[in-house]
């Protein structure tokens, strides 16, 4: 019996054992799902301010429901509305003012041509009708769904010609079983607009998030990364190894690496900016090709960066006297480049003309990238074999990319700059740069200054770029300066 | 009377002219339009078949109005129907597979929870009942459109979160005025469910198209492109610059700038060939994150070649001799992955074991590789400056670079083809290969003899690689083989 009962005790506290140490097994999960929202909503607390507007939106609309005199008029309609508000409500307010207008006007072309062809259906008997309904549904579904593979009207239009398809379709087949017609396409247009409308309202004059702002704060942010590489990388190149320092210690370093990605990003940000009205600083048509440009040119700059980062570490095999005169060569070129570049982004930040100092950095960077050239044609290299010179080479031409691509950065900051009527240079001195600006009559570079340049915005390859050979462009470049 | 009717003719003739010239005008318009429609059919047949797809499916589901009895059974519920043909219908099977699941889910789930809200809000009193049924919408709208921040949710369930909230939102303001509010749920779950299957049943049994298939045929044509570069580099690097040769002779050789950009293709393809069942060749579990890592192997080589092609016009300034030692070696490398490279990817193409050839020609171009280091510490390049120096040592080191890479690439193919079950080398050999097996019997590389390995796939930074020096790397990598 004993033994009985102990054998009971002991399969109960074993069924029961997993179960109560349940809670502590999820506890940490719950603790970290929670610490990952936290975390979620803290470092962008639009996110959150986004989530209320949607719920908000949501039971406005629902309103329609709720209100008998509302309902009456729209009856199951209704619906519609809630949908519109469903798919509308994007994150910015270009986002959700390109999709409502998109479905806007699909719902009202769609609406319109399906009452045309449930007349011309009409007129066929009562027979022929639904086969012609079927017909021209089909017509028009096969018709628009092929013209969705055109590249160029799916970047803008994709929504515009589902909800074509949609309203047409679903107006035609209702037609069928009601003959009022004209007040099933007026009922779902008046309740898409008003979805719409809610929408548009909620997401411009709550906590609105413009995604022109974001494209220009997300490029200021960039071009400053880049900065940040270059003032560094002198120090780091030329520092030797210390014992137990890991890569954490160079993080700092790393930053650029989201440069390298951002395409895409941009290229959204740009197309939802467009359809912004003016806001803050920024006009209706304010140029947001040029930040695609700006942007790419980064990015193009990022490459290079981004191969000088994969020399951080290489163990420098030349004579101490030829060390001590690259070293001072590369220090300068990096150092002056990035200074240059976190001026180009705080002028973007601040929406002022670039500084003064901008083009006293960019004359330095220039003036040190002629310097190595020389060097480099000195021949002071005495023994050193080709596989030891080969990093130090390649860094050369890589800092003398960058000085180029720092200075074609500057001179599309200065256009935008000069297009976007960006604040005029006293206005945003600060003492010390006034100081700067008084000691040395710097202009910018001759080029920007004729600023309705057509500006064509093409990703070039990544990498070294296109035709281009660096130590042959260091000639040129050097001899234009 | 004469001068006036002169006049008048004047004035027709003149309001007729430019009337009578617009079908002129328009003429090269239409026939330009025309063009690029016929030219994006012939490009891929498959879009003019889709169109016709979602033409009938949407035809299938009006059925649901044009026939009284189904009619009576959904009513104006049919219409969600076709609103879910119009919004999951996609391209390929996967992609309306993994929209149909995600809608299909979300609306049982989004239905269930609406009724339990509606009972709950019931209990609370005809008043209270809208603020109770709003506070539900609006917690719900609020949660599900912040979960859809979170970027690994993003990717998958987007659309589950989506039609989550519109289910949600609408049963539950439906049902304030329709006390049958499990009706309409399971109209609303019903409709939805026949209007996915037609999707899938017609995406899956007329012209289906496989994302999966897509996705293998277009990583085995990336591979192809880049090996189709190589094999050309060396005539294309030694050859003397013709006169009257322009950009377009060598266009062949840009094929491989597709590569650079295939990332997000690549990714959405994975993507929706996850979702769908065992087709063809491939079985429901096919490795696809493998070509997913194959396919950044292939890019971050892309990259090098890049780097490559902006070298292909430089004049290289060395002695005769050296020049010629280097061409030798430079062709050899070049030529031999390139070869190597096509040879993978006929083994992925036609589901084979990949050739014996291709571990020749990967052993060739390392030998050449490691030929290259020791002409480098030879020191034979006497008073050449570092200046000259540069270009050759850059090809030289892209060049190794580019050696590893193909190895990598090999290396990947043979765990797919170990992984996949590609058939075995003997049932593909074509005879001509087969006599290259029995002049030598090489092995494939070492590693490939444990084919499960963990496969992380991280799209590493473009460029030359994260922390690898080429230089240094050049060392190790020769040293092991």
């Amino acid at each position: 019996m004993e033994s009985t009962s102990l054998e009971k005790t002991g399969f109960f506290a074993r069924a029961w054992l997993p179960l109560k140490s349940l809670p502590e097994k999820l506890k940490p999960k719950v603790a970290e799902l929670a610490s990952q929202i936290i975390k979620l909503g803290k470092d962008d607390p639009r996110r959150v301010a986004h989530s209320l507007k949607v719920g908000l939106a949501l039971n406005v609309v629902s309103l329609l429901f709720y209100l008998l005199p509302l309902y009456n008029d729209f009856g199951v309609s209704a619906a519609w509305a809630l949908m519109t508000v469903v798919f509308v409500f994007e994150y910015s307010v270009g986002a959700t003012l390109g999709k409502g207008l998109n479905r806007g006007f699909a719902t009202l072309i769609g609406g319109a041509l399906s009452v045309v062809a449930h007349q011309i259906a009409c007129l066929s008997g009562e027979i022929a009708e639904p086969i012609m309904l079927g017909f021209f549904v089909f017509l028009q579904a096969a018709a628009s769904t092929f013209i969705r593979f055109f590249p160029k009207i799916k970047a803008k239009y994709d929504y515009a010609l589902v909800i074509f398809i949609l309203t047409f379709s679903m107006i035609s087949a209702s037609g069928f079983r009601d003959d009022d017609i004209i007040k099933i396409a007026s009922r779902r247009l008046s309740t898409v607009l008003i979805g719409g409308s809610v929408c548009v309202i909620i997401c411009i004059l709550i906590c609105p998030v413009w995604a022109g702002l974001d494209l220009h704060n997300l490029i200021a942010a960039n071009i400053e990364k880049l900065g940040n590489f270059l003032q560094e990388f002198g120090n780091e190149f030329f520092k030797t190894p210390k014992e137990g320092e890991t890569e954490d210690d160079r993080s700092f370093l790393q930053q650029y690496k989201s440069v390298l990605t951002s395409k895409s990003t941009e290229e959204s940000l740009a197309n939802h900016a467009k359809w912004e009205p003016g806001h803050g600083q920024f006009q209706f048509r304010h140029p947001w090709n040029l930040y695609l440009k700006i942007g790419t040119l980064t990015r193009q700059c990022a490459y290079r960066i981004d191969a000088l980062n994969g020399y951080l570490n290489t163990e420098i095999q030349t004579s101490s006297e030829m060390r001590h005169k690259i070293e001072e060569v590369y220090r300068e070129m990096s150092l002056e480049s990035g200074k240059a570049l976190k001026e180009l982004a705080l002028a973007i930040k601040t929406m002022g003309q670039p500084s003064a100092a901008t083009s006293i950095h960019l004359k330095n960077s220039k003036s040190a990238a002629k310097s190595l050239s020389s060097l480099f044609k000195s021949n002071v290299w005495g023994d050193t074999d080709l596989a030891a010179a080969v990093p130090v080479a390649t860094v050369a031409s890589l800092l003398i990319d960058v000085v180029a691509c720092t200075e074609k950065i500057a001179q599309s900051v200065y256009e935008l700059a000069s297009m976007a009527n960006f604040k005029s240079i006293d206005a945003t001195l600060s003492p010390e740069k006034s100081q700067i600006r008084q000691q040395d009559d710097v202009k910018p570079p001759a080029k920007v200054d004729c600023p309705y340049v057509c500006v064509t915005v093409n990703e070039p390859t990544p990498a070294i770029s296109g035709n281009e050979n660096p130590s042959l462009t260091m000639a040129t470049r050097i001899s234009d300066s």
